[in-house]
């Protein structure tokens, strides 16, 4: 048992004599067999979950409202959590402050969306030259990682937990060839977060679009790039039909964790059975996502190759070097304004160093021996 | 919603009435409040789950134990798995068949070991030069791997599914170095299922040891070679203080999945909340699994290698060539004599192809050039 369950299992067992109660029916006359049915008492619970995503968004969507119908099937509608896409109840980025109040019970999102409230919620989500998905969630669940989370989270009354994970995420769509680390100056990219501030530092601009607006933007040369997720959504977004697009592979989101945050005052309320029932959902959702992430992934990259022409190219060595270097920088320079990032960073570091020297003796062999 | 969770989904409601019964207690005087908690009734389900490892065995034990934990605690002990390691209850490779007849409800283990019951089962454990972990379970969970795996257990009474994976497996440990395919010829090895058929027509020969003969045989010579599973299992295994000993990385099993096989009949008869609730704790081990793997092995390939300094090799790419050749025959052989294996090797490798090619532009990037 690992020290986190450990910890997780002594705090639950004193919530769970609220799981019980079938004392209340005692005495009373029924018709059970000796070896039939016996009678629990139960307590029903209705929550509200917010989620970052549009309404049913594909598979980030489709993800929280499969844990809320997990979630209800297996509580036997005991557990009851009405779904809302972004901007349905509060706006998409407002969830960490709406469920750290109580005005919804938990939020579907990814922890990159709340650096303002804490800048080391990031390590939890993507970083630049990070780990890709399999690392982050061996980091998470069996290196330390969702113990630190968790510390994270406390103070704003949130636990938070992995609830699926997008993969490696494309690089992006560009007007023009990126031959060499100059032709980043002066380019206005949509690209947030992390990632942002290292074209920033390359000599770009970061230019924040919300989702509707940059395939016009990117079609009337209001912005000169953008990156959004991978081959499935972007093929979605259409922005194959803008002329003169570059498809290139990624560096700055190698395997984007999404989160579930749950209001620490009502998950603790729970009955011990709710709580370890939510927990499983996650965790059932993780594995959900980045399979539909991996297979539809592999579909619409070929659609956009096959069908639509698109130009796949590769950013030549000497931009991922000068890419890395910023990401470092950038990186340092959370690190050595936060102490809870520095914290957290060490521990991210020292899980990757180690984990790379596996890799490369596994994963990496696979991709570049074996499946080949 | 994906076509096979919308079948289930359509299946699974028609067994939804059994799940309800509150009208048991109407009318009998209580001190609910009308918010407070209602009475349900319930049916205890008391089960058998054994398994193909040894009591406990690190990771693959533990997630048998765990996803007993976590199915009692979910569903407030209302299905209590008692789980027996392999040769408690039944010999570890008989967990098929004692499932399939009833005398346990569980079994936990890995698909291959059920080859002689049909061949098949071999593509939803390990193939030679397939699919790593990531994968297979896109594969599996959003590739229509499941249905046809459901599809080949339906005859025998039994629903399997996915409870972890062991990640990539390290190819082994030899008493001498692998420089050419001849080096292979004459090689008595420790190494089961498909990877064994490959080195037989390498001109090897396949040798079964039990676990714990291993070492001994190894180190007296009897046997020049064995495959165990990676850094964390086989340092466990003490292989590298047998002398002269060089570790290669692996080919045979680039991400063998896990499986929790049920007894048909009796899912069937569980309500719908408990069947979700085994469905949640098997995907909530995969995650686990492979996390503690990823970490685990990590923590183990630095001790062979730093402390005991262990020869991590590499197979030259003619061998690796080679074994690639075998491996196909040998797959060719089992899909030209039958026909299910026949059909789930059209699925598997059609998937392959495309998640290949996905692969080239993410996690192949990742690991050449993200990560180093």
């Amino acid at each position: 048992m690992k020290q986190f369950e450990r910890r997780r299992f002594l705090k639950q067992a004193s919530l769970a004599a609220a799981a019980g109660g079938s004392a209340l029916i005692a005495g009373c006359g029924s018709t059970q067999q000796p070896e039939g049915p016996s009678i629990r008492s139960s307590k029903t619970y209705e929550w509200k979950m917010v989620t970052t995503w549009p309404p049913h968004f594909p598979i980030l969507g489709e993800s929280a409202d499969l844990v809320a119908k997990w979630i209800e099937e297996m509580s036997e509608g005991r557990l009851k959590i009405q779904v809302y896409g972004g901007g349905e109840l509060i706006p998409p980025l407002e969830g960490f402050e709406a469920v750290s109040q109580g005005v919804a019970e938990m939020c579907h999102g990814a922890a990159y969306y709340w650096a303002g409230k804490a800048p080391a919620t990031q390590f939890f989500s993507a970083v630049p030259f990070g780990m890709n998905s399999q690392q982050m969630n061996a980091w998470i669940l069996s290196g330390g990682g969702l113990e630190l989370w968790e510390e994270l989270y406390a103070p704003f009354d949130l636990v938070p937990m992995p609830v699926g994970s997008t993969g490696f995420q494309m690089g992006g769509w560009f007007n023009k060839e990126i031959n060499t680390v100059s032709d980043l100056k002066g380019l206005k990219m949509r690209i947030p977060g992390l990632g942002g501030k290292v074209i920033a530092l390359a000599g770009g601009s970061a230019v924040l679009s919300a989702g509707g607006e940059i395939y016009t933007n990117l079609e009337r040369g209001v912005i000169d790039a953008t990156e959004w997720i991978g081959p499935y959504h972007d093929y979605l977004m259409g922005f194959y039909k803008a002329a003169k697009i570059y498809y290139y592979p990624g560096w700055h989101e190698p395997g984007t964790v999404t989160e579930l945050i749950i209001n620490k005052s009502a998950f603790e309320q729970l009955p011990r059975d709710l709580q370890q029932i939510v927990r499983s959902a996650a965790a059932r959702s993780y594995s959900w996502t980045l399979s539909e992430f991996e297979s539809k992934n592999n579909d619409y990259l070929q659609k956009l190759i096959q069908e639509n022409n698109v130009r796949l190219e590769k950013f030549p060595d000497d931009v991922l070097k000068a890419l890395r270097q910023y990401s470092q920088e950038v990186i340092d320079d959370v690190v050595s304004t936060d102490p809870m990032s520095k914290k957290v960073y060490e521990s991210f570091s020292e899980f990757r160093k180690k984990v790379t020297g596996w890799a490369d003796v596994s994963e990496k062999i696979y991709y570049t021996e074996i499946s080949s």
